[in-house]
């Protein structure tokens, strides 16, 4: 599969003409605080709230960049991508503000509920088998057959500039932060946060935070080059995924230190996070709050953003209740 | 029971003196809004989010004019209630900001997780028998050995006057605004939206929502005269309490209608607002947007103010889910 269109690093320039491209699509989240949870860590925590974002998730923010930074004539072919996940979400919902076509191949044995979402956005789903060979040969297949432009998940230089967008609008918001942390999985966010502070704020640290269970970025880091993990299984469904080389090449040049949270610590800080910012979060989103409830000694004392990226949730379960 | 203790009609002056005194107690909470439920219900909702307020529910604003509002002589003898629900909390977050004791009496029966969030919040708990009499002579053994002031939970134009503060806010907030929407139980909140939209935006409709199982206020208002249930049961469970004289007052001239839903309706309606607005809101606050649903005659093309009252709910079931 070809996913390596366009391996230019993006700039922050880029940042910036991707927030002046995007603001007609997108929420500027609110951030929220909480004084109990500042309390607990020791911290002041302000909660950049992308889980109140269009489409639920962050990653609006570099589909909408993508989408609208096509020439009028490769957006008359639309858009493909093959996650299942907030990207296919956002990318839908991106290519149906521009009015153009958005191919998702998913596999068929995808749960309806994401499926339906997809196509509530507008998506056209094609179906594949639940294999990378299908997956690969389906979506070679849809994009001969309508010339879309895949749009990369986050190893992509506009998705990356898109989700940058995040940090510069935190930073406009929160004045005098020490630290920003954020999920990792593939580390499109992560890059994005690097993208803006490396360039306009280079003296706030950056964390990762990652679930143990799908620990491929902290090993990456540690060892100093991409290791990618063979099927992760996490209740964080969105960091399963692994670096490619374009964030990893600002994750490796920029990141202050990897964390991370075994399950029972991210199922206990997502039921905190519901219960006492009764805000609904997915569980990927809380692995930042359960590393800094496990790191008081790295964050007591500072002025901490913290990304919540997405709330897209099962609504049918809580996985801190036994079924 | 004694609490006819001062029965002033509140004003708007005491509105503004209400506000400018729990400034520094409250947050000014923050507006949001769902395109998606725009377009579900033809109107433009803006949710005013006192699920994110202090102690988690806008009884925090009435509960703080009351004890900011005592002599430094009277606060010194404390405050005390007999609720056990959110005004519980919020009087035990207000005196713990003065300084002063709270006492609650509570049945010993209620669960414990209220008792200790009434604790958490320095509430002092007085355990009396599960019945009306038990309750009311422990009450008057806890005031007559503490001098203790009684702040009922809404038929008190202190209370009132600090719940007015929330819609004098949403004006502040949101333009152009055709009607505001709130629960109703005991009235405190729909008392304090008349006393403030009366004054100073007499041209905005006031709607009050509430249980079909818990519908009270809705008879009195079609009678004209004050009715109470006797026991009702209902999952808005903030809202089985009855109107008492002085919001009465208020919502006999001062409202439009009184809507109301049934229990299926009002769990349709909260389990589409954590999911849509990714919000975590109790079942009492999900009544106003089950009537909107179920009336867009009365709504649709309006711009409405929706009072999200609290976030307190259970944590541990989900009330769209069969346990």
């Amino acid at each position: 599969m070809k996913d390596l269109h366009d391996m230019t690093i993006p700039t922050y320039d880029d940042v910036l003409a991707a927030h002046a491209r995007i603001a007609p699509y997108i929420h500027r989240t609110p951030i929220l605080t909480s004084s109990y949870l500042n309390a607990l860590t020791g911290a002041e925590l302000f909660f950049k709230c992308e889980n109140f974002q269009k489409a639920g998730a962050f990653k609006v923010r570099g589909a909408s960049n993508a989408v609208f930074g096509l020439s009028d004539e490769m957006a008359a072919r639309g858009v493909a991508t093959h996650s299942s996940g907030n990207h296919a979400l956002s990318l839908s919902y991106a290519a149906g503000r521009r009015g153009i076509p958005c191919h998702v191949v998913m596999p068929r044995t995808a749960p309806e509920a994401k499926k339906a979402a997809v196509r509530g956005y507008g998506g056209i789903i094609t179906e594949c088998e639940p294999s990378t060979t299908s997956r690969e040969a389906v979506f070679a297949e849809v994009q001969a057959a309508t010339g879309a432009e895949f749009v990369h998940p986050y190893n992509d230089p506009r998705v990356i500039a898109g989700q940058a967008t995040c940090s510069k609008e935190l930073l406009e918001q929160v004045e005098g932060l020490d630290a920003v942390i954020a999920p990792i999985g593939g580390g499109g966010m992560v890059a994005g946060t690097c993208l803006t502070l490396s360039n306009i704020a280079p003296h706030i640290e950056i964390f990762a935070a990652e679930p143990e269970q799908a620990d491929d970025a902290y090993r990456s880091f540690k060892a100093g080059h991409i290791i990618a993990d063979d099927a992760p299984v996490t209740i964080a469904d969105g960091l399963k995924v692994p670096l490619k080389e374009l964030t990893w090449h600002f994750v490796s040049n920029h990141v202050t230190d990897i964390l991370t949270a075994s399950e029972e610590e991210i199922i206990a800080a997502m039921k905190l996070t519901w219960q006492r910012m009764k805000i609904v979060i997915e569980a990927s989103c809380a692995v930042p709050l359960a590393t800094i409830l496990k790191n008081p000694d790295i964050f007591a004392g500072k002025r901490v953003g913290v990304i919540i990226t997405g709330g897209n949730g099962d609504m049918d379960t809580l996985p801190w209740i036994k079924q």
